[in-house]
């Protein structure tokens, strides 16, 4: 790396930080990648780890693998502890890291909303080891409902209770029941199949509220199909590890709570010394850039912009469409030129409930049932990184959807 | 189950245990197979976990799904803490299992010979987390020489050594040399490869001593042309984490000590309350029972019985063996016949050093190269439980053959 040429630092290998890094492929910068993981994830598929339907590995992919042939990036596995927005360096564990812009694209985590019972027994679904701990616990679950004598305690132990009714709720709900029905069974013939419940709740008054109203019914048809209860309007309030309490009065005896009701970003982002604005998020310029600060941008779901009066969406296509907005801004200040505004474009949205079933808003289109599913599997298996992940992701889906199996049927956590 | 039919308990669903427990399919018996995982390990593989080759779900398979079809048995996963010969029950935490006949095939785990430095600060082999700990633990201490300016730090972390000069100590070495020297050269263009240090340390006078001399020296060979050191001779006495210190006086500075130079019988042997043999192994009847108690048999790596003179040695073929003659006997016993004599036959030994290098010992018969690594694949395909992990484990062989790649570089753990 030659010492005249501007240093780019990008925090975070998510889609918005590998995406500003790869489109500054060939620019006349240094670009140092940082993350504290060696691997990129496809978040989108973590739900299928949750329900032992495909290996981590499949669904994770090494950063230095990706941009081994992108000659102007090099990467760097470490904490990032800070921003110094004065000195310009990235604080890390092993070092500062100067640069002459950066891309904060730290992206998000867990929001728990403050409620410790929650946030200490309920799991949660951000990384591989979460998504592990997810099909330990529900495996773990049915071993013990084999050995239990006492009904009710058995009729808590097979209670599933997903809360938030985003597409990763709803997937999850739709995968556990499909992995229970279809594939458990099998594995428990001594089981009776009445004591298992899977709860979806979600706190507005309707599921998938992103899209049109009659694919959030077409979601909730599908899912009662699958036995999954949809109960909207309905917020948790506390959870103790066997008692899930509502807001509204009721409880749930389920030793199981998925938490998919909330994102926020990451605390990092209030390293940036910036008032945050909604979950956390900093807000950022049109062009991305922190205020006062053009050479600092903020991308994904940390940074805050809205579109249409609306916030933009904590989604991967933001991330991806800032991470080239931001690089290419990048470019031009380089150039002397005035940052384009970010412009969003919304390729849709998406979410599977199972076999041969999901929901599609794409263009103004709505698409459901085998239809949806399809576009889904082909937009899912495209976007994974890495032919061979996408060819072992695409035998695991066949065998289990004409056997009716799950491979990764195995507790292995400690 | 019937409450008139004999009840056999399996402990272990290791080689040994689920060839016992499938040997008594159909038989007019009740058994109980008892394991604190829910999966049957093929651990002959587990060293290509640690290496990045294979994902751990491709070598795990689920004890209930291979059990399946099999209406006469019943999997329960807890923890075994003792037997009581009296009362003929398996306590466990989860209670106590009566039964009329016991197999006892609860394996072998890591020997340490009480070097508690060792203990503490070594990698070892036996389960799955303990192959994904040496893959998180080889791939750090590349990110960590990455960021390291001083050349002897860095040098110690890209130190690796393997004590123990058998099958699985080879076959780490040679898989660890060519992660590095193949695939990890790829992903850090910066790293001095000449920093890389691979040893592998043996006590006795030469490596795979259960095979002829020429095929220890066809070894040592084709590891020297991986740039594995092997030295014979040498026995560590400490290691802190930094250091390997060999009982010779010499001191290696390396931050990784993958230790397989031996096992022993489970600690749980000692439940029996018999006095045991070498390698805490407990001695049996020619007919695998224990003395005084023919209604329990000892199997795999906890039976101590000798062949020829010789202890049979504690590896998968003799457990599988051992596992069929023990449901034999339990069938001749409840005809009120007389145990059979255990007759071990040989399959012979292989070892595989890495691309295109082997050596084999079978039926008198020695192959090395490149017949010796086809030999090597195709039994251990074959051995592999469920068609969709031998395809999907021949998939990830021949792409990182023809790719010079390794699927699984990921860090995953916490």
């Amino acid at each position: 790396m030659s010492a005249e040429r501007a240093k780019v630092v990008v925090i975070g290998a998510g889609f918005g930080g590998l995406r500003a890094a790869r489109a500054l492929r060939g620019a006349d910068v240094d670009v140092i990648l940082i993350d504290r993981c060696n691997y990129h994830l496809f978040q989108p598929l973590l739900y299928q780890v949750a329900t032992a339907g495909l290996g981590p590995d499949q669904i994770s992919y090494p950063v230095r693998a990706i941009l081994r042939r992108q000659r102007n990036v090099a990467f760097r596995m470490t904490e990032v502890t800070g921003v110094d927005l004065d000195r310009r360096a990235v604080l890390t564990t092993s070092g500062a890291v100067p640069y002459d812009f950066l891309i904060f694209a730290a992206g998000a985590e867990t929001n728990f909303f403050g409620m410790e019972g929650v946030r200490k027994h309920a799991l949660n679904l951000k990384g591989i080891s979460d998504a592990i701990a997810i099909r330990n616990h529900v495996l773990r679950r049915f071993e013990e409902a084999v050995l239990e004598g006492d009904p009710a305690i058995r009729r808590a132990l097979l209670t599933f209770v997903v809360a938030g009714g985003g597409p990763t709720g709803v997937e999850t709900a739709g995968a556990l029941s499909e992995l229970i029905r279809l594939v458990l069974r099998k594995d428990y013939p001594r089981l009776d199949l009445n004591d298992v419940r899977i709860v979806l709740l979600e706190t507005g008054p309707r599921i998938l509220s992103v899209m049109p109203v009659d694919l959030s019914s077409a979601a909730v048809t599908s899912l009662a199909e699958k036995h999954v209860e949809v109960l909207c309007g309905r917020s948790v309030a506390d959870f103790d590890g066997a008692r899930v309490t509502l807001k509204e009065g009721e409880a749930i005896a389920s030793r199981t709570l998925i938490w998919a009701a909330g994102v926020r970003a990451v605390d990092l982002a209030m390293a940036l010394g910036v008032p945050s604005g909604a979950h956390g998020r900093i807000p950022v310029e049109p062009g991305l850039q922190l205020k006062g600060h053009p050479e600092v941008f903020v991308i994904g779901d940390a940074a805050y912009l809205e579109s249409g009066g609306l916030p933009l969406p904590m989604m991967a296509p933001v991330a991806i469409q800032m991470g080239a907005t931001a690089s290419e801004n990048i470019k031009r200040a380089l150039r002397g030129e005035k940052p384009l505004a970010f412009r969003y474009k919304d390729p849709g949205s998406l979410a599977t409930i199972g076999r041969d079933s999901a929901v599609a808003f794409i263009g103004g289109r709505r698409f459901s049932g085998l239809t949806a599913w399809i576009v889904w599997l082909v937009v899912h298996l495209i976007q994974l990184i890495g032919f061979r992940n996408r060819l072992i992701v695409l035998i695991n889906w066949a065998w289990d959807y004409f056997l009716y199996e799950r491979a990764v049927r195995v507790i292995t956590g400690e």
